[in-house]
């Protein structure tokens, strides 16, 4: 049966990983899409504080974590390691099936890892206030519980239709003394202009975004923070794969490959990065795949192209190399909403972009119904976005099956699912759509950046 | 700030603690209604397994905890000890408040501690299928983890009302596979009884447990099983207080006061009586106060009379020694649906008669205020019934405080509230009823209980 793994509280990693002297070749910087030149550190400084924006660019290979972060990383820290003993016996496979337990933490997902460092740094440098943009509400919550242990003032811009739908995050982020805004909202120039249009819009991750980001820029004391994508957000998360490092070497295993779900790619890249790094440096005994895992409605890995687009769908952010379906692109309403982000990190897109890292992409049936036997024998029910990391990790064990290969799985459970259970009694009912793969609207919100890059004489 | 202690997994403990051999006089025996004469073990078997009938009377005062039950513990236990520092500095006291998370677990409570016993003993006497009631659903979650993990079925009647309201439970339950149905239903006599009188019966605990205790006499292959009061039961739970103690005996601390909410008794029992026995065989340092915390709508043991009763409304069970507000008596309808029972538990009565438990009841409106400070300082939300506790630590803290007293509080969180978001919403709107105490309607209550045991020849 199912066997947790423990590390000792002072066991907890000091330093995070920084990937970027690491990668096989230099990331492309982010471009200024008015000029078409690489953006300066001082171009960030009204909406980031200081100390990120140099951990953005940083060549140091590891960063200290400051002891007040440590501290309550200690709430949560360090999370299980556990064997799915009971899932291997239900797949009757040879593989061995370990997975990183992120749910634990308060806000039940791995975000506040970098919500609480983020936290930390802003307050440092005597910012007031931080404004961020939530989809189905889990950065949201991550970055309310973060804000509310180091004394700052929160304003979430929530889609409207995720608020009213899915109420009980937004209950979350109040309870922890957040402001939650239903987006778009009358709060911001952007906001009216589209209430203008449409009193009852309901809303875009875009469009929050772009509020967010105008609330930041307007309010001196005001600063905004992202929870995926950018090289500081992934770093901070190298916590669980550090972790993870020296919950395997206690038990004199390592993995074959690492797999974790991609929206923007913080839970997959703070699993994986630490391992690359071990591969990388001839440090592991073995050569380790790994696998991203991301949504057939929404698969900018394994069906997007690498080139520059903007990080919002609002144009607002700077152009960033990665793999990308277009910024205009809308995935259909899946229940994974923290997969439904167009792009991917771009130091996870260079990694794929060089053959070092996997990408594959499910429909969310099969995806559910990975869910629903992970919560059958582990008894955790996971968040959909983590479900996809299961699907993936039974079709490895089942092909380890077919060749008799004692295979090492490792994957990142990085949520639990209780403020989702809405989709899983859509899925019980039989009520839940595939959502396949959507080429069309792919193809054409591409080419629309293409054209728009072009036009400007932006190489994509 | 905060900090955690973790027990190694081979410090789990062994065996349970029975309290039966140490009360300070016998516990007046279980009653047959109809006869006045003491229940037999006999009497019980067409409703609980074999070995859950002999712990329920053992004088043993240690129970060894089988292999196959451990395994399932360390799922998610030892569960952690957290010290809550953020929540002292908070109320500047100079006490040091410890408390007992269980929360970890999969239901998310202490709840599966005793599910996962009883479906455990059920399974290896051969029994193929479980019934239970539940009102808000912690206890029906917990037991539908449980028999998915040793292969029985389950059915939960649900009361209707709560079904509506409170749909996540119920699709919890359905995820891990167990029938949920709406009670009243026409699956049984006692539930077409009161559909017929209304085909919109909103239900009740009371008629949920009879609708169960139905299903499992007419059935040979299912039995029924109950999460709290009886003596088996709080048995189960002591695991929390004697890994409580090996984690306060790390730390070289002994608690002055040690305190959990009570509905049926059980998650207070579990915290308590292993360090109940360690003052009573004068193997503590100190003498320990015990306190139980209720609501002030429903406080059995603050406002009751002890005095024999029935376990539920239908007058189904045998009667019970304890303090009770008569079974008759419906509290209102406040959201700590674990707590809302009319009794306590006999051993836990007995403890409150002798002069040894303490107990004090709040209302709501005061126990969502703890609620909130604590979220806004330890990060986790509890779950309304665990609240409970929060709001008389908070008062025992600043009682310290003022008389300057370095005490040391040791609490029991038996629960997150991340399914209870509705609640903490009517709290933060300002629209949550404090629901006093209700004195007539549980004088009338109590007078009935008398009037009908005394027209029957036996003594209250």
């Amino acid at each position: 049966m199912s066997k947790k793994y423990f590390l000792d509280e002072e066991e907890l990693p000091r330093e995070w990983y920084n990937i970027l002297p690491d990668l096989p070749e230099p990331l492309p910087p982010p471009l200024n899409p008015a000029t078409g030149k690489p953006v300066s550190p001082e171009d960030l400084e009204p909406i980031f504080p200081k100390e990120l924006i140099r951990q953005e660019v940083s060549q140091e290979r590891f960063i200290p974590i400051p002891e007040e972060v440590l501290e309550v990383y200690r709430i949560w820290r360090p999370t299980p390691l556990i064997r799915a003993t009971r899932l291997e016996k239900a797949l009757r496979t040879p593989a061995r099936i370990y997975y990183k337990y992120e749910g634990v933490s308060p806000p039940g997902s791995h975000k506040p890892n970098t919500a609480v460092a983020q936290a930390y740094y802003n307050a440092r440098e005597g910012v007031a206030r931080l404004t961020t943009e939530t989809g189905a509400g889990q950065w949201g919550s991550a970055l309310s519980f973060a804000t509310m242990l180091f004394g700052l003032k929160l304003t979430v811009y929530m889609v409207r239709v995720s608020y009213q739908q899915k109420p009980y995050r937004a209950i979350l982020m109040q309870t922890w003394g957040a402001e939650v805004v239903p987006s778009p909202s009358n709060r911001t120039k952007a906001g009216r202009a589209f209430l203008e249009k449409d009193p009852e819009h309901p809303g875009s991750l875009g469009i929050a975004i772009s509020e967010a980001l105008e609330d930041a820029i307007e309010h001196e004391d005001t600063k905004y923070s992202l929870g995926s994508v950018l090289n500081h957000v992934l770093l901070h998360q190298t916590i669980i794969g550090l972790e993870a490092i020296k919950q395997m070497q206690a038990l004199d295993e390592f993995p074959d490959i690492v797999i974790g779900c991609v929206g923007g790619g913080s839970n997959f890249a703070g699993i994986s990065y630490p391992f690359y790094y071990l591969v990388r440096s001839g440090k592991a005994p073995k050569k380790t795949r790994f696998l991203a895992v991301e949504p057939a409605s929404c698969p900018s890995m394994t069906k997007g192209e690498y080139m520059y687009d903007f990080g919002d769908t609002a144009r607002l952010t700077p152009l960033l190399k990665m793999y990308t379906l277009g910024h205009d692109f809308v995935p259909p309403p899946i229940h994974a909403g923290g997969l439904r982000y167009h792009g991917a990190a771009p130091t996870l897109s260079l990694l794929k972009k060089a053959g070092i890292f996997e990408s594959v992409a499910y429909n969310q049936v099969e995806v559910f119904e990975a869910a629903r036997l992970f919560a059958r024998t582990e008894g955790i029910v996971p968040a959909p976005e983590s479900a996809h990391a299961i699907k993936a990790v039974i079709d490895e064990a089942l092909e380890a099956k077919r060749k008799g290969e004692e295979k090492v799985i490792l994957f990142n459970l990085s949520g639990h699912g209780l403020l989702d259970l809405a989709a899983y009694r859509e899925f019980l009912e039989g009520r839940l759509p595939a959502h396949e793969y959507p080429a069309e609207a792919i193809q054409k919100s591409i080419a629309k950046i293409k054209e728009y890059l072009l036009a400007r004489g932006i190489q994509p």
